[in-house]
Formats: structure tokens, sequence, C-alpha cells
């Protein structure tokens, strides 16, 4: 679709230049000098020449068509430069020029009728106010960026122009070779979704690298990078993730950046594999972009000294992959081949006077043993092989089913072996930490490619009481669900709650008491008592009538204190649980990406110890009963210290059936269910208190 | 003290050689071409001639005196070769040869008698199997390692010599300026300890890094490392922190690696910085020797583009930093500086055609700010002014009392500004996330180095007591101090501990309950129980004289039932302890470090949350009330959730307590106090249960 933003076959310049230090002129400089081989096509009125090519006053003049404009006029002239390339054909053209919505109110409404103006004519648009687009494959440099990186299997989105430019000169001094790379300016029009698309069918890019500060439809770009993860792996870079960072983000883009706990949660589920550093992002790529991924964690490292070796082993334990264990037939294999002194345990250390022959021979044997799943290579220049030689070799004696990094560790002697190495296809790394971050990477994508197929599971359930219950909350502009009708909704879902009813009256209290059976927990019943803890409004454990009654009394007297406006919609009497272990479940609507699923063990745990999981909605059952396991305190659950195992599947159906509530209904904004109370395995566990929080329709 | 090994006067290579490929001529062509001024003696009874100069068949005829001995012959001279160096005057020898401690039981004998020879003569020793000395500013490279560094203020000890030479190779390729490096091989004689001092009364050393994977006198190393740190930061890569990487670096040095935690502890106590990663350990070091330490912890970060920017917030503040707060002064006189477009916010974006001027402008303004403690400049090649002059202006023109951090961004256009920074001592990141973590370790030592003077409180104690029950359980070889005598020790030491006695029959177990006052609790005392509940040996709450007889019978039929051979001493009565908040404080014996306390909140805190904290004693009253802090479950202990807060300082002084215990009775092995009871402020701290573990005499 966006096939003439990476690969057109005519070019117009609209606002090319003559003059050296102006966007025209570099735009126009780097189609020329990168050897652009279709035709090119500068506009400026006032010059007839430019870089050896006719100059043209109007697009019209040309007599051809134009697949793409590339615009650098000034601000003012961007609308008319659009329309003269639509005139000529174009269907795409790429705003360098700035002066929109970065600069405030003025250049947004400018930027809203560029776009309108741009859809009418059937124009697609990339920026404004970017850097411009590259294509290595089609030697395509529309940008005004210095060079032109060197050519290889990923792609970079990025949404700081000026950033492209520290990664095309990264990309060269680091022989990185990079396919395309989209500066996606102030996403106008065309965005990082669209993007991510059209990468995922350029057979150019193995990998797609993003730098994103917002992204402009969360839900849409999950979908779409889901989609893409399944072809070809998505790497990014999500910026703005700190208070700090989100300040500097709002303050560059004028966007709000999403709540990082829910990017979180949204990557993990498409697949995109989360990037934690600027250097992570291409240590990353490179592993995913040359080698094959991991079938599983255990790595084999070959080292020509301990010290390098024992980095290794740290670092690959670190990064929460294994130090395969060799077969005997693999060390006695290396073993014959190696002076009595070099280790042939893992790390195998094949001694500092190691040649090539050693290193191939003991990368073969690692490639043949089925413990090991993947090979790192570490070599420090104490050799007397030329390191290149070693490089060399190992490039060319390889093309192993199992991902080979190499760790050339320097910056002088071992430059050209790192090259060879970069070129040929092997990823290599100047430490073996990051070797392993990048490893560690590869495996998770991977896991995340065998996964097993998603199939959520639809409860039988009792909609049209929930649709009753919030349509009545709705009708009376009243977005506090109390405990009561929350946990109606609860019931309606097939959630255990204890029997309950509200009571007008203490004598009514004391009816409904009665009838479900002491002891009994009474709560206040008002849309405006949220914390009822905190204003007297809980009382537990009543046992008698007299006791109901002396409750009541003075609860009424103390929220009346405390809340005197306060509309009463009675007490709240239940059936009081009985104890287990508590946990919380809830869910909360994320701006960007819908449904946000949350667990966590109950009171301290999830206040203090902040031990929290996210996951998205809808979440199968595999999902939920993950969700429990990522958290710290899973073994208590599970019945470390003498506690009872607890119902797990218990809690994982309760999260799955809050995730059917929320998907059915998009007015819920927020539901906690704290504490839910679960025990042993074939006891229902218990809603003990629930909360929701309503938006008003058309809020979606 | 070690003089002669980093500045001497005459060298005499002892196996030096005519064959490329030989060490013996590796290390005679470094000493020649890295131009060594001194007196340069070759010895080789085989040769005339080596490079130019005159060989000697025996030192003895060389008529002067040598000071240090650089020794490359087969194994089985190097004793004669350390003898015909002490002949002629030296003291210092570097023995380069290998086939000693690392080959096995052979080779460590064969060691043995080498330092015994050595001693007697006088000689101290580098080595053996290890790469040799270098030292840029005495021009001394005698190793054989392939290149001399550029020259700086960071020296290195490695316990791995073919790091070094990736050490040489990066120091090269990334302009990092070394001082000495000393390779340390198997420490026979002269460890890092050595070093460490020696480093930190050379001049031209201002920073010691080290890279270890063991440490041989762990307390010893941990005093001095403690007294450098106060003249000089110390940077070291512990390795072998992990299972995997604990195995690989115990077959390579044949040591056993001290446990990761008491390095920790140990390391914090010193002053000691500690690198995560092989590159933190220079980017770290290349901050401390470059640039004064930061006052605080607020950054100004400088940038030329949004999106970096927005990286090095989302660092600095993931580095625990803080993004600095500008005053109005330094925003107004910026914004007058710079056009409409700039972000004069911090981070303070100078804009894509920034020149030199403007970069200092703001640092200049950033650096006159009350509010920043340390600057981050950040350029990505957009400029038109070329990055070089940008460097060179910032290193001409500030002398900034702040630390300034650069982040050129790029390996092609950023080169040469980088080598400009570098040399000019202005330390270059390649990332804004690498020049967070290294700011973040200045912050570190700085907190470190203005600690408050360390006053170890000493507490008015039974002493003699204690020895009186140690020396018992000695004599009769019982390590296992049982709950009742663990308790009196600790009584001795001032701890709150319920009333309580042994008793040998039901009758007097009882007469000890009505002596007490009930409830009491029931434990079994035996030598041989360690684990009492689980073995049916812990009763609470007995109420009354009927329960004490049924749960004395019970608990001896439970015993016998199920450990027919246990020693019996009898049942403790003690006083039920009122409740409260159950943490957990002790003491491990470290076998590098001595006393290791520990502090956690009871049960699943320690044990499901491994929510615990370490420090080596002595500790004070404020390093005791620092490991309350330190754990992740301390605002529970402040009264969060509505919890009483309890007596924290109750807390550290039995933690002081322990401490002062440990280090008045090396015997004691471990101590656990689980729980050790508290309640709010003024209510004496109770030890519900203790446990001791001594070791024989003579085990320390």
């Amino acid at each position: 679709m966006l096939e003439a933003f990476l690969r057109p076959k005519s070019v117009a310049v609209i606002g090319a230049s003559n003059t050296p230090g102006k966007v025209g002129h570099a735009v126009m400089a780097n189609m020329v000098k990168d050897g652009f081989e279709g035709e090119l096509i500068p506009v400026n009125p006032r010059q007839q020449e430019i870089l050896g090519r006719r100059c043209y006053a109007d697009l019209g003049e040309y007599g051809g068509k134009v697949e793409l404009a590339v615009i650098a006029v000034p601000t003012a002239g961007v609308i008319e430069a659009v329309e003269s390339a639509a005139r000529v054909g174009a269907r795409a053209a790429v705003v360098i020029t700035a002066g929109f919505k970065e600069i405030g109110p003025e250049g947004a409404a400018l930027e809203r009728e560029l776009v309108a103006r741009a859809r009418r004519l059937g124009v697609r648009l990339v920026g404004p106010n970017c850097l411009g687009i590259l294509n290595t494959h089609s030697r395509l440099n529309a940008s005004f960026a210095h060079h032109m990186p060197p050519s290889g299997g990923i792609s970079v989105i990025s949404q700081s122009g000026a950033l492209c430019t520290a990664i095309i000169d990264l990309a060269i001094g680091a022989h990185i070779g990079l396919s395309a790379l989209i500066s996606v300016g102030n996403k106008a029009d065309l965005n990082e979704t669209d993007f991510l698309k059209a990468l995922a069918e350029d057979d150019s890019t193995r990998v797609i690298v993003g730098y994103l500060e917002d992204i402009t439809q969360g839900n849409e770009f999950i979908k779409a990078a889901e989609a893409v993860a399944a072809v070809k792996p998505v790497v990014l870079l999500k910026v703005g993730t700190t208070q700090a960072g989100k300040k500097a983000a709002s303050s560059h883009t004028g966007s709000l950046a999403g709540a990082d706990m829910a990017y979180g949660a949204a990557f993990r589920r498409a697949g995109v594999v989360r990037a934690e550093t600027y250097e992570q992002l291409f240590d990353i790529a490179l592993g995913l972009s040359m080698q094959p991924l991991p079938a599983g964690r255990r790595v084999a490292i070959i080292t020509n000294a301990g010290g390098p070796g024992i980095i290794a082993a740290d670092a690959v334990e670190n990064a929460g992959l294994e130090v395969a264990r060799l077969t005997e037939e693999t060390t006695a294999a290396i073993r014959a081949k190696l002076p009595a002194a070099a280790s042939v345990q893992n790390p195998i250390d094949v001694l500092g006077d190691a040649d090539a022959e050693r290193y191939v021979m003991a990368a073969e044997a690692a490639e043949r043993d089925p413990h090991v799943d993947a090979i790192m290579t570490i070599l420090v220049p104490v050799a007397i092989t030329p390191p290149e030689e070693i490089a060399r070799a190992l490039t060319a004696r390889l093309h192993s089913p199992k991902p080979v990094l190499t760790v050339f560790m320097g910056a002088h002697d071992v430059v050209a072996a790192q090259r060879v190495a970069l070129e040929a296809g092997l990823p290599n790394y100047t430490s073996p930490e990051r070797a392993a971050a990048a490893l560690r990477a590869m495996c998770e994508y991977g896991e995340w490619k065998n996964r097993p197929t998603r199939v959520v599971t639809r409860f039988p359930v009792n909609r049209r009481r929930v649709e009753r219950i919030l349509r009545r909350h709705l009708r009376m502009e009243r977005l506090q669900v109390g405990e009561a009708a929350a946990k109606d909704i609860l019931r309606a879902y097939d959630f255990g709650v204890p029997a309950g009813s509200l009571a007008a009256s203490a004598e009514q209290a004391i009816e409904v008491a009665d009838r479900i059976g002491f002891p009994v927990a009474m709560k206040i019943a008002s849309p405006d008592v949220v914390h009822k803890s905190d204003m007297g409004g809980v009382k537990l454990n009543l046992a008698s009538p007299g006791q109901v009654r002396d409750a009541y009394d003075l609860m009424m007297l103390r929220i009346t204190q405390k809340l005197p406006d306060a509309r009463i919609d009675g007490v709240y009497i239940e059936k009081m649980c009985r104890r287990g272990r508590e946990v919380i479940i809830g869910m909360s609507r994320d701006a960007q990406f819908g449904p946000m699923l949350m667990f966590g063990l109950g009171g301290i745990f999830v206040e203090v110890m902040k031990d929290v999981t996210f996951h998205l909605a809808p979440i199968t059952a595999k999902e939920a009963m993950q969700m429990l396991k990522s958290t710290r305190s899973y073994a208590l659950l599970q019945g470390a210290r003498g506690e009872i195992q607890v119902d797990l599947e218990g809690i994982a159906s309760g999260l799955q059936r809050i995730s059917q509530l929320a998907t059915d209904f998009p007015e819920i904004q927020e539901l906690d269910i704290n504490p839910f109370i679960v025990r042993e395995v074939g006891i229902e566990p218990m809603v003990a208190d629930a909360r929701i929080l309503l938006r008003k329709r058309g809020a979606e």
C-alpha cells in the first residue's frame, strides 16, 4: 500500500535548492549522491538547474507522472505543494517542513487543514515536521540526513527525526545494516501503525525497529503489531515511561504518553519485543535480523580466556538464560581436540592461543549438542591468529540452525573482526552482557511465536441483568456503582457473593439479618461514600439483633457527622464471609489499550510491596494463570509456609469473568473486587467487597 | 612500597627471546617499542643480543643493580630465575610463566616452594601465570600485551590476564586513558589488596578499577579498600556472582568465590563502587577520573533534539537521579538566547541547528543554577556545526565545579567529537542511559564520602556470662545452642526475653508454669531437634496445669516416635509473648568478611518475598536504621495501612547488640532471633525464639 513511499519510480523535490545548508538542498544532494535510480524532479520557481538536473518552476511543467513528492517549502506553501503534486498523479507526499502542531494551536489548525486537503486529493502524507524517508535497497534518501546507512535487514520507524541521524551515524560506524528508515514526524496522516503494516509486507525488512514517544491509536497499533509480529520481529523503544520522561515527552510532542504499565501489557500480548535502552534496540534487532530464533534458553559459551567466560556465565544467568550442560559426547569430542589445559566444560575455554580451527571445532560440537540452544563465542585479543581470520572462519563455516552471537571484545585490534562478523551476518556485541540481553529477547520472541493458540472462554452469564443495572445508573448519572449493585452485577457474571440485601432502617436491617442468618456485616450504602471504612461505614461480625440495631444507629450518627450532605440509600446487610486468603482482582480501562486486568494479593502485598500484575482483556485461562504466577507472592497461594493451597483456578476464572464483563460493557471504567476471598480447591471464592466506576456513554 | 613494580629504574627480562611468538620476545619487544627509559637487561644463555640490546647469559654478568625482574622462562626454571634476580639486588619480580596452581596439586606445590624461596630472599612476586605489568606514565610495558594503552588516570588490577588485553584494546579504540595495569595472576604473593594500597599512593592514578573473581583476604581487602576509597574511587567488577558464574570461576581459578551478598555488604561498607557489567566498569571510571563529584542528584540535560532528551529524562529517573527543576532565572537567561521554538525547561532543547555557542551558553546557565548538581549534554549529528567544534568549545570553556558528562550519539560523524571530549577530560558516553548510570555511581560515591563519622555504640552487657555458656557448649562439642541457652546469652546482652525455665518432667513443667504464670508455651529442649515445630516440639497458649501435663506427655510421645535417638534435655516452659509485629534479626559469619547482620520482616516477607537486607558488623545506629529502611516492607513498620508504628529504635538496637555479640565472640557462627516481636514505641521487643550455632575454636 505504501509502496510509493518506499520504492517510488519518480520523486519530486518541491522546494529543492542550490543553497547548501537549506533542507531543500540537502534532500536534493542526498537523492543525487546516494544514487536514486528513478526520475528525480527538483521544483523551485527561482532556479533553472539544481545539481545538474533541470529544475521546474512548477511541477505542472514536468510532463510525466510523479509517484512521491518530498516537500521542503516554507510552512505557508505546503498545502499548495501537495495540491501541485496531486495534479501530476502523486498519491504520496513526505512533508519535511515544520511549523505545524508542534508550535501550538495555530500550527495545529494548519495541520488539520493540510490533512483535510490531502484526504480530498487522495494523497497520503508522512510528517509534517520530519526528517524524511530513506530506503537503502531502492537507494532512496528523501531526507536531510547527512548520510545513507549501510544496507541490511533492519527497518526503523522513528518519532524523532533527529534521533534518526544518530541511528544512521551508529549504523555506519557500527556496521549495522538498515533497510528503510521512516521519520513519522507529527503523524498528521500516516503513523506508526501504517508503516508497521507496510514494512511487514516489505521483503527487504527482516526486523522492524521503532522509537515511539506516544502511540496514536493504541488498540489499532497493538492489533497490527500482533499480526506483524507473527511474520517478523517488532522491537520497540517506548520512551516517556517515567514521570520525568513523560513531562519531557509532552512538552516535546504535545501528546500525553499512555501509562507505562498498559504499554507493557500491550506489548507482551502482541509479541512486541521491548528494548529497555537505546543501545538494546539495535543489539536486539541485530540478533533477530541475522540469526535464527533459539529453540530454548540453554547457551554454550566458547571463549579464548577464562575471565570473559565467567563474565558471560554470570550474564547468561542474570538474563534468565541457562549455561548449557554439555553432553558427554560433546565434552569428549572437544577434549580430543584441545590441549590438556583447556576447559571442556561450559564455558568452553579454547585457550589464548586458539586459532580459527579451534573456534570452529568447538562451535560445531556445540551446534551438534542436543542440550545447546544457542552459542556465544567470545574472543579477547590475546590471540596470535588475527581475530578477523577467526571471524571469517566462523562466518564461512557456520550455517547453524541455532543462533550464534559473537563477542569480539575491544575497540582496536578486534575492529576488523567485528566488521567481518557483522557484514557476514554474525551479530557482534562488545560485551558478553549485551550479547546475553539480546539473546534473552530472541528467546522471549521465540517463546511468544510458539505460544499455543489463544482461546478465550465465554462463560454463560446473565448479561441482560447487568444491562438493566447499568442503564439505571447512567440514567441517574450515578457513575459510582455502590456495593449492593456492584455485587448484583458480579452475581450475574457468576461470581460467588454472600447473601445480602439493602435495608433502609434498623428494623429492616434486623429483618434481613434474621433471614440470612447471623453473624452479618453492615456497610453504608451511599453514592457519596467511597471509602466506607474510613467514615465508620463498615461493621463486621454483628451476632445479634441488638448488635445490628446499635451498629445501625451509630453508623447513621457517624456518617451524618462526617458527611452531612451525603445521600444515603440505607445499609447493606450481608452474611459474613468465612476467612480465607484475600486477593484483589480488578480492571481499569486504559485510554489507549482498553480494559487492563489487575491481580495482586490483598492488603500489604498490593499497597506496600507493589506486587501486582496486569494483562489486557480479553484474557485466556492460561494467561490468567500466568498472571498469578508472575507475582512474587505466588508461592503463598500455592501453599508455601504451611498455608493451604488456595483455589488458583477460582482466581483465574474470576479474572476471565471480569475480562468478559469489561469486554461486554464498555461503559465500565473501573472495577475492583477487594477483597476476593479464596479458600481451598472446591470452595467457591467469594466477593467480600466490590466497587465499580462507570463512564458516560459516548466517552468511549 | 611497590614502587619497583610501577617505576623501576632497571628491568631484567629473564627468558628474553629473539623468536617472535614467544612470550619472552613479546615482553622485550614491548619494553623497547613502548620506550621504557630505564635500563633494560635481557637474559638468555643462548643469545648474544636481543632487539639491539646486549643479552646476558646470566644476570650475574650484568654489573649493575636490577630493580625489577620479569620472568618468562619455562616453569622449572622460575625459582632459579628469582634467585638470580635476588643476587643482583632485585626485590620485585613479575612471574609471567604459567604451570603453577592453575594446573593442579603438583603446580600448587611448586608455587608454594616459589613463594617460600622468594620470601627468604626478600623478593616480592606478582603472578605467576599473569600477563605482566604496564605503566603508561613510566613507559613500562613489562607484559606480553600487544599494545600500550593511551595515558590517563585509570589504573587497573585484573585477575584475568586475557581480559587485560581486551581492556587495553578498548582503551585504545575508545580513547580511555589508563595509568597502571596489573595482571595479578595466581596471586601467589602479592594480591589485589597490596596493589590497592600501592595505587592509592600513586599520584598518577585517579581511579582504581578492579576485575576480581575472588578476593584473597576478604577482611583485609575491605579494610584497605575503605581507606583507599577515602582518597580515590575504587570501582570493581566482581564476577562469579551467579551459580553459573561461580562454577565457571571455580573451574578457572580453583578458588571458591565468596557469597555475593557478603560482597555487596562489604563493598557498600567500604565505599567501593560496584559495576554491574564490564562496560559499566569503564563508564563509571571515566566519569570519576575526569570530573568532580556531584553534590546531589539533580541533573540538567542539554540536547539538540527532543527524542534523545526524553530518553535522557527516562534514564535519569530510572537511575534514581532527578531531572533538575531549573530556577526561573536560568530559564529566563536561556530563553533570552534561544529561538522561540527551543524548550527552556529541563531537558533544555537547544535545537537541531545549535552551534557551540548555544551549548556553552546553556551549560554555563545550568552550572550557575543552584538547583543543578550535574550536567549531561547530548548531541545527535543533525548539526550544521561540526560536532567536534562543539566538543572543543565545551572542553575549552567549562571548568565547572559540577560534573559535566557528554553524549555524542553515533559512531561516525561524532567520532572526532567523542575523541576531543575524552582527550580533554570530558567523559563521553554513547547513550544517555550509560551516562546516567555512570552519574548515579558518581553520586553514590560522593554520598559515601560525605557520610557522617561512624560511631559504633558499645552497650553494657554481661560478657562473662556468655563466655561461661559458650565454654560449656564447646567443651561438650555441642555446636547447636538450644533455645534456653540461646535466650540466656541474649538476656546477658540486654535483650527482652520472656520469663522461662527448663523442666525435666511434667510435674516440673507445671511448677514452672505456676511460678511464671499462665498462659505458657512449651518447647522441646534437645540438641538434636533443630526444627522444633516440624517435630511436634512446640505447644503454645497452654492455659492450665492439665493442659501443660497433656502437652508434655504428647510431646514426649511424638519426639520418641519421630526421633527415637534424640537426646532430650526436657522442655522449655516460658511465658507467652504478647502478639506484635514479627521480625527476624540475625547474623551469619561470612568466611571472608566476618559477621554479616540480617534483617527482615518475619515469615512470608523473608521466606517468600525475599525482602531481607544485610550489613557487615560492627554496625552503627544509623546503619542499623538504614537496614530497616532498605526493605520494601519498611512502610509496614512505620504504620502503613493502619498498622501501629512499631519501635524502630528497638529493632535497630537489637541489630547493634547482635553486632556487638558477634564481634565479642568469634565462636558464634550463626545466630537467629526468629521471631523478634516488636510492638509500639516504649514497649520492649521480645525474643520469642532464638537459635545459635557455634563453630569449633581454631576454625576462625
